[in-house]
């Protein structure tokens, strides 16, 4: 049996990362580099979206400098969405569309970088390809600045941002320190919807006590008022400052969120709550329980995108699981998700790629672990450190304009022509 | 008549920047290669508080290395605050206080690095001295991120907020762009409480029309709530985002901040209000009056301390004002302040310093001028870029630990013995 020829489709899903695109940079590299097995290979617009609406481009046209370009460019230059398919059951026709323009278009190769519901549409996909015969391949790239998934020791795009959001912890944590006379306490707010990755990254910057973070909230740990207040006031009896990490999805005791954004949109697409006032909350809290000042940041979508201090690891690995993925594909594998594995030599740090089933990691979920947690729950431990310092080593490059600003790549985006006949509409 | 000798006393004021303490770096290691006039060279802890407090340490002691590393840490090592002296005839105890630290330490050189309230200090303790024959010496450092200063083209400071807040919006609004479908508008809120200066330069990263930021409010421009949502409707049918800029201090057209931030401490000590909710004012009114969904972030500290983006042209033209203070002084000015010219050489930017009466800059205040901001005032002018591209230019370099992280300075502050014989007690 000869090997499954035909087109490839590449696509980005969910909430951009500083190297989703270095991932990309490696699917594409290396399809264009096996160009006996891919007869083409295509970007989809906006992740599935691009493929109900069989908005497809070329990618084989795109300058070569330009696709290398992505290794050094943030956010999700092939366009992303949230648009989340359900059972094949209750989405069917969603999942028979996607095929429609597969088959349409010869596309016998789907390689979809993104979290645990992306993977979970690429193992459903993956099965109704199987049961209706048409012979296809889908293989997932792991993606997530929260660094959840499952079955991988962790995720590209998680290393970035633990590098920025410690940097930028550790320098807003000197302006408290230098300005406490002034601004007393400092809540800084992170991502991470359910686990606390982010807000323990940004304990590396604590180097020695006096230094900033001086308490983490993550949502692993539910948030006592009593103690919290007490933290503070412990913490501000010591060092005259107080500085303070917070999850964005930092819980009470009694499950609900600390901050809840209002408004008509409190809700996305996936049912998920938009967060982001956490650190409004504890401020008010601060404010009224501590009678000190309190300074909020929130750094928001610009800590996912922070490309100009990216891990130089992050960035490599990411491109390393987008090529593991073509080359798995060429090996015949079907519906498993790139894994990055851990491996030590002589105590160096070594990571390489392994496989896991798209279904589990779909359905799994991975919170700090409690041995990451210290036993006040309010910090990190030293296992936790130990874990966390290789993926944050060394800076990404990225090429710096004549104007003092980085360059990031933008595609052209030859759209192809429609071949299926028919719009489709999505909801 | 020979040259005044004495000890020097240097202070930190206001707002902390990424490149303050590479101006204190300049105005130390300038006095410690002078000892034949500098019989001292001491640091005040918290700016002004530490000389009412005489709460002084002597810089002399610091490892030369950490001196220099200086140049390569932000926030503002020395300690600062924002302790506002009022005139000579309200505040007299304060200011004969100072003298009395002053003279019971023979400090005859005072460098103040700071803003336009510090000069207003420095210019009336000069003045007192004059009057009272104790023959000192008070020279001002420009420092703000706002650059709001008269009477000098930029600031210290700036250049590095900008650099930053500009990579900041090209990378946040990356992120817009490849994430529509879900986050359709997206408000970026900047420092800037009476100028649009930082506001402004997040422009720098608009490179063609496509590109983020799309709208720009600057608190120059009265907020018309009409006039904006027409934009924001205009934006999104030409690009389906929208990315707006928001400086922090955009006010309504009768004058009222578009974000008051509630609670017990809207003032703060110079009677300021606290400012940090226009972005949220923003956000409400998209996605009432235009219906779609919309992110805010809030970069807050991390901004104005980001050393690890920060400008290698402003880091260095702190260091140079910090030694032409000092180079000032040694050739007897007093009561004046550096300020930083430009020239043009065969048209490339060349800055030198310069020097201004502190009473003048402590009562000037400078603007976004009409020619920075575009006709529709929404955005700025390539008169703007020419003024500021310069400004941002080079990446000041910084240090890697093995942990990936940056690595600061930290003073080590070892404290002289008080000779007032009474302590002040500071309101």
């Amino acid at each position: 049996m000869g090997k499954l020829k035909g087109k490839a489709v590449v696509a980005q899903s969910g909430g951009p990362t500083a190297v989703i695109n270095s991932s990309a940079a490696g699917v594409i590299q290396t399809a264009l580099a096996n160009s006996r097995v891919f007869a083409g290979i295509y970007g989809a617009l906006n992740g599935i979206l691009g493929i109900l609406r069989e908005e497809l481009y070329d990618l084989a046209k795109e300058e070569p400098c330009e696709i290398d370009r992505l290794k050094r460019t943030p956010s999700a230059a092939l366009g992303t969405c949230r648009h989340k398919l359900k059972s094949l059951e209750k989405d069917r026709a969603d999942y028979e569309r996607i095929l429609e323009v597969f088959k349409a278009h010869d596309v016998r190769y789907f390689f979809y970088i993104g979290g645990n519901d992306s993977m979970d549409t690429a193992a459903k996909l993956a099965r109704l390809a199987g049961e209706t015969d048409y012979e296809m391949i889908a293989i997932g790239v792991p993606k997530t600045i929260d660094n959840d998934l499952a079955y991988t020791d962790h995720c590209p795009g998680y290393g970035s941002v633990a590098k920025y959001s410690a940097t930028s912890v550790m320098e807003a944590g000197r302006d408290t320190e230098a300005f406490y006379t002034n601004d007393t306490t400092t809540v800084h707010e992170v991502m991470g919807r359910n686990a606390g990755w982010i807000a323990a990254s940004t304990g590396l910057a604590r180097r020695s006590p006096e230094d900033a973070p001086h308490i983490i909230l993550m949502p692993e740990v539910p948030f006592v008022i009593e103690k919290f207040i007490e933290d503070v006031r412990a913490c501000l009896k010591e060092f005259k400052r107080c500085f303070i990490a917070c999850g964005e999805g930092v819980k009470t005791p009694e499950g609900e969120y600390l901050g809840e954004a209002g408004g008509a949109f409190a809700r996305d697409a996936f049912g998920h709550s938009q967060l982001g006032g956490a650190a409004d909350a504890v401020r008010a809290i601060i404010e009224k329980e501590v009678g000190v000042k309190c300074r909020t940041n929130r750094p928001g979508t610009a800590q996912r995108n922070a490309m100009h201090f990216a891990s130089k690891t992050d960035a490599e690995e990411a491109h390393m699981a987008g090529k593991a993925a073509v080359e798995a594909a060429l090996a015949g594998v079907n519906g498993k998700m790139i894994t990055l594995e851990r491996n030590s030599s002589r105590g160096k740090y070594v990571c390489t790629t392994g496989l896991a089933d798209l279904e589990l990691v779909a359905n799994g979920e991975k919170r700090l672990p409690r041995e990451f947690i210290n036993e006040e729950g309010n910090g990190i431990t030293d296992a936790f450190r130990a874990y966390a310092l290789p993926l944050i080593a060394g800076e990404a490059e990225i090429e710096i304009g004549t104007d003092g600003l980085p360059i990031y790549a933008r595609l052209a985006k030859y759209m192809v022509d429609k071949r299926t006949g028919r719009d489709y509409p999505v909801r």
